[in-house]
């Protein structure tokens, strides 16, 4: 098959390569990236980790890994080889026996592209950063890529940007949101400004407010641990929730790149209005599941999931009201919304637009205001209502009416992994769709003061049943000014 | 079935009751309107006409084009039998043997409502006013319906409404033009009014064009020797494209009753700028169908229908460019096209949006702006175009999504057809969906130059094969400023 990469050869060496991230998501998209032309035909895979694993038992776990990804379907063997033909081993003990580092520069070749994927817990991403650097292995045009959780506040975050940036250039530094490469996503930004129809309707003079949810119907699963260390506004609404309203309330930057984009990202993060003080109680509501039934099946509440304590305050759902002050959304509410063992998984963005400023249809029924629905998952598409006459020869009556586009059946294409859009991105060098340091570091400077009032408040997190739509408290937020959340029927 | 009915008992008098319009549209919809029990219990139709018929003539030949409308589907006896009930044939030979005026008195009831419903040429209406005056037969609430053609000119124009209006006072005076009583039409109001999202894209500043359609795969049939009295200017310009023009165009009006809607359709046409002088032979393009195959059938050309002269320079086709010269439009052209015997039957109002201002996508492919297309016939519905990404991690890449809305998909209930929505409104003395006599006149004023600048030029109508897109100079018309005609693939 010929080679079609803006990408050049590189190696890309990952760190926890042997690890859950790698296997289910950075190998398996790697692959699809390989047998779909977008992979450089001498770009090769080193895998890092301290399991001692060689090539072969490597090759082994991934070749399964690739097998039994849902969008792999069925591996095509030549290609499957040929990308296993990329991939190696190397052990290295971050912080103890130094000989690894020599077996990692033995396994990369001088003069190649390098990309150091740091697939690990963040406090050891400065550790990792000064071997690479002390062992002569940072060229000046190497990328390092890091997950979340990019740290767990502005000081721990600062601290790990720190360490990164004492060898990396922000430059050529890649943080990931996985958000940010679902196609979805990306095309909000295309709908948006390729379009001259939606940027006039964009305010607070045509809008009356905008939601945001991510829900899921999976718990904390074996995280439990980890999961008691962060919650739901530091695994989800600090990093996917804020780049979701980031995305959606942005002006139009002057260019689709890197900076362009995120200056106005962050110019967003920026004007969040603080919740602080009366506000936190008053806007936020945090939610923790109980025992209940999901999709049928009976499910632990969150305290009786194993690797925590009896007790714990952290909270596996939020909703809060966030506030926009600028003059495009001044007085129009965000309300985000995310939480573990909802009824249903779930992703959108719902922009709620204004009713009629004055309705010529006396007498007639008005059903509620238009929406427009950017669906993330689980159907990606596009979801306008608007009102409608119901036919027949009788009075008028209206009713809502939707304007679907499904990605799927639109596109006869399918919609690439959100790892194999941002991979190719870190092998193009690309930066738009990664979060810059000053990004993160707003989104934790909003959060903090929340989560810091949080501990401050005699409440702890109110318990919803697993399987259900949240807490009550969150409906009583939204529905203080008479608003509802938007519980779409999924689609036929 | 329970009766339900937002009208009174009620005569409903047909003039012209055995002829085409009344056998092909009156009683189907009529049937239609009882069997959903949209008419009083207590109303009547008389049929009249020279015929001599007796009512079981006129009720077998009723029940025979009952039976034979696409949307009856299945007669149900029951209610078809209680349809035919209602009817009576009287004979009255206008301007002949007074009798029959007698005939019809006996066949009214004293105190219910009447309405007349005049199925005929043009130049009888006065003279079947006259004799209902003359007759004693015309109430103070007495009704009278008109359909077209309202003359052939502004002077036939006012002489008929003159005639008519000598008997019956202008809010009893219901003029049909069938396009109003479309489902598509109605909810061209509703679009636009009862959501807020379309009224700030409907200016110039973001509409580019619009372009309104109605093409017919018919010819002139046995008509030839009305239609070359007439032509598309006439038939279909003045009236049903002029309409939708005025119902896209207009401003919000302050209540969707009869004066306010008229009022400021009457404001639309006042503001078109005159088409006059060298602007004719500029904005405006004839045509005339030549032999040609549509739908794989061999069809005759215009010169060769049966029934008018071997040559004639009457247009079956019109393409031109309108302007409404008001603050909301200026600059903005309104294309309008209506030919017979083209290749697909389609009626549908484009709304094409301008070109972002700005593209932040530089490098990217634009393929155009997006369109609002609402579509009368076939397939009643909604489609909006616009830009999304192409789904794919390679390099950014835009394409048209639509986005559609399909009344017969989305609504259970059966699309009335036209006339039941037009007849349920004359029985409720309803007359928004019908013309007043000043907006009749002020299309005439803008339509008669056109027509006599025609008859001034040396140039003839284009040929344009049978089955066709039209003749090619209504391509150069649009295409002059770089437009095209929006030529929609069918719906799947």
């Amino acid at each position: 098959m010929p080679q079609q990469s803006a990408s050049r050869a590189t190696d890309l060496v990952v760190f926890g390569g042997t690890g859950d991230l790698s296997m289910r998501k950075l190998l398996p998209s790697l692959y699809l990236l390989d047998r779909d032309g977008h992979l450089d035909g001498g770009t090769r895979v080193v895998a890092v980790s301290r399991d001692g694993l060689t090539d072969a038992d490597l090759r082994d776990k991934a070749a399964s890994a690739v097998r039994g990804h849902h969008a792999v379907q069925v591996a095509e063997p030549d290609v499957l080889h040929r990308f296993l033909e990329r991939l190696s081993h190397v052990t290295v003990d971050v912080g103890g026996d130094p000989s690894g580092w020599d077996d990692l520069t033995a396994a990369l070749a001088p003069g190649r592209d390098r990309v150091f994927y740091l697939a690990v817990p963040p406090m050891i991403s400065g550790a990792i950063c000064r071997g690479l650097d002390d062992a002569g292995l940072v060229t000046p045009d190497s990328r390092v890529v890091m997950e979340k959780p990019l740290g767990r506040d502005l000081a721990s975050s600062r601290a790990v940007n720190d360490a990164v940036g004492a060898v990396f250039d922000e430059s050529r530094i890649y943080r990931i949101d996985h958000y940010l490469g679902k196609e979805t996503v990306q095309n909000l930004l295309v709908l948006r400004f390729a379009n001259v129809f939606l940027e006039p309707l964009w305010n607070s003079r045509w809008i009356d407010h905008v939601q945001i949810t991510a829900a899921e119907t999976v718990g904390v699963g074996g995280r439990r641990g980890y999961y008691d260390t962060s919650g739901a506004m530091r695994d989800m609404v600090q990093n996917h929730l804020l780049q979701l309203l980031c995305l959606t309330a942005m002006e139009p930057p002057a260019s689709y790149d890197r900076d362009s984009v995120r200056d106005e990202k962050l110019k967003v993060l920026q004007s969040l209005r603080p919740l602080t003080g009366d506000r936190v109680a008053e806007d936020t509501v945090r939610g923790q599941y109980g025992r209940g039934s999901v999709h049928g099946s009976e499910v632990l509440g969150y305290l009786d999931e194993p690797g925590g304590p009896a007790l714990s305050d952290t909270e596996t759902f939020v909703a809060l009201r966030a506030e926009v002050a600028n003059w495009r959304w001044a007085g129009v509410p965000f309300y985000l919304r995310t939480g573990k063992r909802m009824s249903h998984a779930r992703s959108e963005i719902v922009i709620r637009f204004r009713e009629v400023p004055h309705t010529i249809f006396p007498g007639t029924n008005l059903p509620g205001a238009g929406s427009l629905v950017i669906r993330l998952q689980p159907d990606e598409g596009i979801h306008l209502t608007m009102l409608a006459k119901t036919p027949g020869a009788g009075a008028l009556r209206l009713r809502p009416a939707p304007l679907e586009l499904s990605f799927a059946d639109t596109f006869a294409t399918r919609s690439p992994e959100a790892y194999e859009r941002l991979l190719t991105d870190v092998l193009a060098g690309d930066s738009t769709l990664f979060m810059r340091r000053d990004e993160v570091e707003a989104a934790w400077r909003w959060v903090d003061p929340v989560i810091e009032a949080w501990n401050g408040l005699s409440t702890t997190p109110e318990t919803y049943p697993a399987g259900s739509a949240g807490p009550a408290g969150a409906h009583r937020l939204i529905g203080r000014t008479g608003r509802t959340w938007y519980e779409e029927e999924r689609p036929r």
